[in-house]
């Protein structure tokens, strides 16, 4: 049974993962799909009610029945290398793709209906407070007037992009900024914008979930307080292995289990009292910077949960679409 | 409760079920996402743990906890009308819009990432080979000789685009054509390519599927042979009601309840013996046409589905998102 990693040539997280999994004697196939047509090839059979499907890449044929799980990890947009690219190939080639792969019994980290589900941050919020995390007062909102009286509740106030990039093509991370109570809010009339209380925060924990696994890590805040965002604040240290606390982790099993996601990287903001506040799950988080410095085995755990059996599988969430 | 209509503003169809729901004094709020930012607004606090949210349009404001359902009908991009659009402000607008929705108690026909999935042909096929469909002999294939073995097997054969639109910008239908068994295949290699089996069919079947209501019609097949796509025959008659055989309403039941969604438009062609052979199901489907000709009360089905309670609520699948 052969592991199927989706993602770009250049990929030095995917080559820490296939490192491991040579090294344990699992088979590999790892495509970009941006390769097909071309590089990749794909063909899949209906016949007589039953489905037969094959990928082609390098030279290795491989039946998709023998697909034990796929990773996808940073895929190329389908067709993008092909010889006359166009949004309609690119169309035709993701139909076949994602559509046969959908229907074979292979595991997914993440299953991408799922995961396209799981990038919407109102989403993510809302299922954090079901979940039982603590989330910092937020609002999203087009109305001037709603962040006015929300700006006057929670005067200590950062704003961040919905979505959590930069307004620029291409896009980039945008610092999340600290704002004045008293700030001009008509602009957000033209744009949806996140607004939520400012943690005062002790340290960023970065909170890796490779299915049921997790791993915690700890950096203590930069001494200046007006620098909210870790990723644009001098660093003050490396990240530090921490200990999860058994009630966050209860709700990292329940959010991903809802969610239906076998892969987490959640950012949290501790605080004086040691509170972790959840600020977000990116469902396709990076994860190599925190292994570089902790020494953390999340590539381990990663090819572990891809090239174990099914048999032994704990699946993040049961599927509903149609099982094999 | 109030049904909330996602769509654009020229809609005949829209128009036909909200003046069901007016006739059964049911609140309707419709509203196209390309007007968010504009004329659409939307604000949502998550404060103590709650979700509060509002949408307002056309002067009305409504809290996203009093929707009873969301019908996702032909929504514009959202931010399109905005005034200064981007693929940004869409991303934007889109999160706030979908991720806030999706929190909600209301009921999706039909939710997006289940549509998302649904739109796959492949994976169709194979969902339908599963609930106990005939799906007649399909090959989806980039190998140009897969494509010349299984026309050799299958010499009579259709060809259809993967994703069922034509290579045009904007795309258009596209007709299903024959295909000469002896034709060159080398030009699949370019892009993924769906043979079929051609069935010599006496009439095409187009079953509504609304909840659990099933509504089907029949218009019988083209004199010409040739003419393999009634989209662009010259028409025999118009749609007749048609009787559901209860092995295809089983069926239909299953694939739904599998794949999450709450409407679909099956399309079958009817063969010699009276089989119903799955061509596709379309997830958002047109019904009109079919409601004209044959008089089915389609728009009334969907007005009840859509503005029935809760308690009284069969869902086409329970959903695994966080629950309300």
């Amino acid at each position: 049974m052969t592991v199927l990693i989706l993602t770009c040539e250049q990929d030095v997280t995917a080559d820490m993962v296939v490192a491991e999994l040579h090294g344990a004697g699992v088979p590999v196939v790892r495509l970009d799909p941006a390769d097909l047509p071309g590089a990749v090839a794909i063909s899949g059979e209906y016949v007589h009610g039953a489905f037969q499907g094959h990928l082609s890449v390098g030279g290795r044929l491989v039946s998709t029945s023998g697909l034990r799980s796929i990773w996808v990890r940073r895929p190329g947009v389908p067709a993008a290398r092909a010889a006359e690219p166009s949004a309609w190939l690119t169309e035709e080639a993701s139909q076949a793709l994602y559509g046969m792969l959908n229907g074979t019994g292979a595991r997914w980290m993440n299953r991408p209906d799922a995961a396209l589900r799981a990038r919407h941050k109102p989403w993510q919020l809302h299922l954090a407070q079901r979940t039982g995390f603590p989330v910092p007062a937020t609002l999203i909102t087009t109305f001037p007037q709603a962040a006015r009286d929300f700006a006057e509740r929670f005067p200590d106030l950062v704003v961040k992009p919905v979505s959590g990039t930069h307004p620029q093509d291409p896009p980039r991370a945008v610092p999340t900024s600290r704002i004045a109570p008293d700030a001009d809010f008509a602009a957000v009339a033209f744009g949806p914008t996140l607004f939520q209380r400012r943690i005062a925060k002790r340290a960023d924990i970065r909170l890796t979930a490779v299915g049921d696994r997790l791993l915690a890590a700890r950096k203590p805040a930069a001494a200046d307080a007006d620098e909210v965002d870790v990723r644009f604040a001098p660093s003050p240290g490396p990240w530090q292995p921490a200990d999860v606390p058994p009630r966050i982790a209860r709700s990292v099993h329940d959010f991903l289990r809802r969610a239906e996601l076998a892969y987490g990287a959640f950012d949290f903001a501790e605080d004086a009292d040691g509170i972790w506040w959840f600020l977000e799950c990116n469902q396709s988080g990076q994860f190599g910077f925190v292994e570089l410095d902790t020494g953390q085995p999340i590539a381990r755990a990663l090819a572990h949960w891809l090239a174990r059996d099914e048999a032994e599988s704990e699946q993040a969430a049961p599927s509903p679409a149609p099982a094999h």
